[in-house]
């Protein structure tokens, strides 16, 4: 029996998916015609953004599941007609592309890549670069992105601190912190800080002025997880102030980043346009099939979003 | 009985080394003399920089062997004065300062950094990241150097082709081809090409037109190698005709690279002042103080170099 599944993402996400959805329900021995205009009474499945067309799933009686194109739920958790199951995207591709970017971003600011870039000016100035064992970085969120950075970080060489709400075995770490009380410990000293946390009423305005003061002087910031993490004004205080010595930011509360923000013309922020976790179409849907083929089996489904944790 | 060393190498460089080198002699157990002004007849061993005081090593004729601090010897190894055995620098924290650098520099441009870093003009550019897996990489010298920075970038995700001059098996790559016949074969359609060659007469000029002729369009050259292993006026050519993307070098045929060359201006041409492989002296200095300890000992010489081949 053919499933149906409402592909609910943009157009511009239904241009890569009705390439790539096809192999994968294919690959996983599925009959699902997959389109973005079924009649709401006829879905088995919602494939799901949250800046696409659905914003109340009343209509959807039947639906079996909503399947989240996106890592992050925060825009959907909370939805009170969202009565189905919720699985958020985990995926391989994502991790991959979450790891690049974490290592790139770490390394240019390790070894000032910036000063080499900008300043090729002629005077030759040799310094002796610091090594990765001497350079802290802490990474806060240790689920699959935070985890796989984790293990990227530490066989280059740095020592990593972990952190996240429950207690958690990462390999890799250097030394593994947990809940309110351990965040403090976690930042304390760190050089480099990465955000990898969901975003949650807990973990809004996380790095505010208070825990920026924590770091290492001179520290740099890292967000390629959600804007809100970070209390805006706090971040800009501590760099004008020199305490924070850059950021790097991905996300932002609004998106895209509007022209007049003052982060754009901020020097010591660098804004990178959400590219940090592109999710790959190939490999997510994948996901999004075997999800499907779980939910046709009656088998528990991956990465079903706890509601009350948020995430 | 005390060992008598001649530290052969610059002021600088004693000012680092006069502090690491005793606590390594004491680790290894060993009574060393160590000073920059022994008489040329009593020296046992000489820790040698080519940047140093020696050139004539005749006066010498009680030294065991010459220990350089440096990893690349092209400029001793010729020196029809120099009888006794030639050891070069093999560090583990060099070793792990040139992964960092490789690192760091290869994940610069694959993720195109420098657009990030020169454009903070507040237009939200979102284009969708290059995966590792989709990026070839390509090696040349497959070292104690090369060997760490295949291992490394493999981790990461890209697909390493690796060249030496004769065949190695080395963890991590892809492909490994060798001799002269294999080097286009490993050249071919790489899109970063990171050069890790001892420099002798057979890799002298090594990357010309020909050879730059072969990478993809719009390639990478990484040379944290030696100067002379690429023809600079082809060089200059293929970046010029595009054909190239971007150098970034760290090693130059006379250095302090000349605020006047041309490499400084080009707008395709990172200099990067010969910091890809800083030994730290630390480290350096427990592999001096093990090789004495072999000498006395009667044992054979780690990292000893072959002079019909040069490295």
């Amino acid at each position: 029996m053919t499933v149906r599944a409402l592909f609910a993402a943009t157009e511009g996400d239904w241009a890569d998916y009705q390439v790539c959805m096809p192999a994968a329900f294919a690959a996983a021995g599925l009959d699902v015609d997959l389109s973005p205009g079924h009649a709401p009474g006829d879905v088995d499945y919602i494939v799901f953004a949250p800046n696409g067309p659905v914003k109340d799933f009343t209509p959807y009686a039947k639906a079996k599941a909503v399947l989240s194109l996106w890592a992050g739920v925060e825009r959907i958790v909370g939805n009170a007609t969202l009565t189905m199951p919720l699985c958020r995207m985990v995926d391989a591709g994502l991790t991959q592309a979450m790891v690049e970017w974490v290592v790139a971003q770490v390394m240019r600011h390790h070894l000032e890549l910036d000063d080499q870039i900008l300043r090729q000016d002629g005077i030759w100035r040799q310094k002796r670069p610091r090594m990765a064992q001497a350079r802290p970085v802490t990474v806060l969120g240790l689920g699959a992105l935070g985890a796989a950075c984790v293990k990227a970080l530490a066989a280059l060489g740095f020592p990593v601190t972990g952190w996240s709400r429950t207690p958690k075995e990462v390999p890799g770490l250097v030394r593994s912190c947990s809940g309110p009380a351990g965040l403090a410990d976690a930042l304390r000293g760190a050089e480099i800080v990465v955000l990898l946390l969901p975003l949650t009423a807990e973990t809004e305005n996380l790095m505010n002025a208070e825990r920026l003061a924590l770091l290492a002087p001179g520290a740099v910031v890292l967000n390629p997880g959600r804007g809100p993490l970070i209390d805006d004004d706090a971040l800009i205080a501590a760099l004008d102030a020199g305490r924070v010595g850059h950021a790097t930011l991905d996300v932002f509360r609004v998106e895209p980043l509007p022209s007049e923000h003052q982060f754009w013309a901020h020097p010591k922020v660098t804004v990178s346009p959400h590219v940090a976790a592109f999710t790959p179409p190939e490999t997510a849907s994948e996901v999004i099939a075997e999800n499907i083929r779980r939910g046709e089996a009656g088998l528990p489904f991956l990465h079903l979003v706890d509601r009350k944790r948020g995430y």
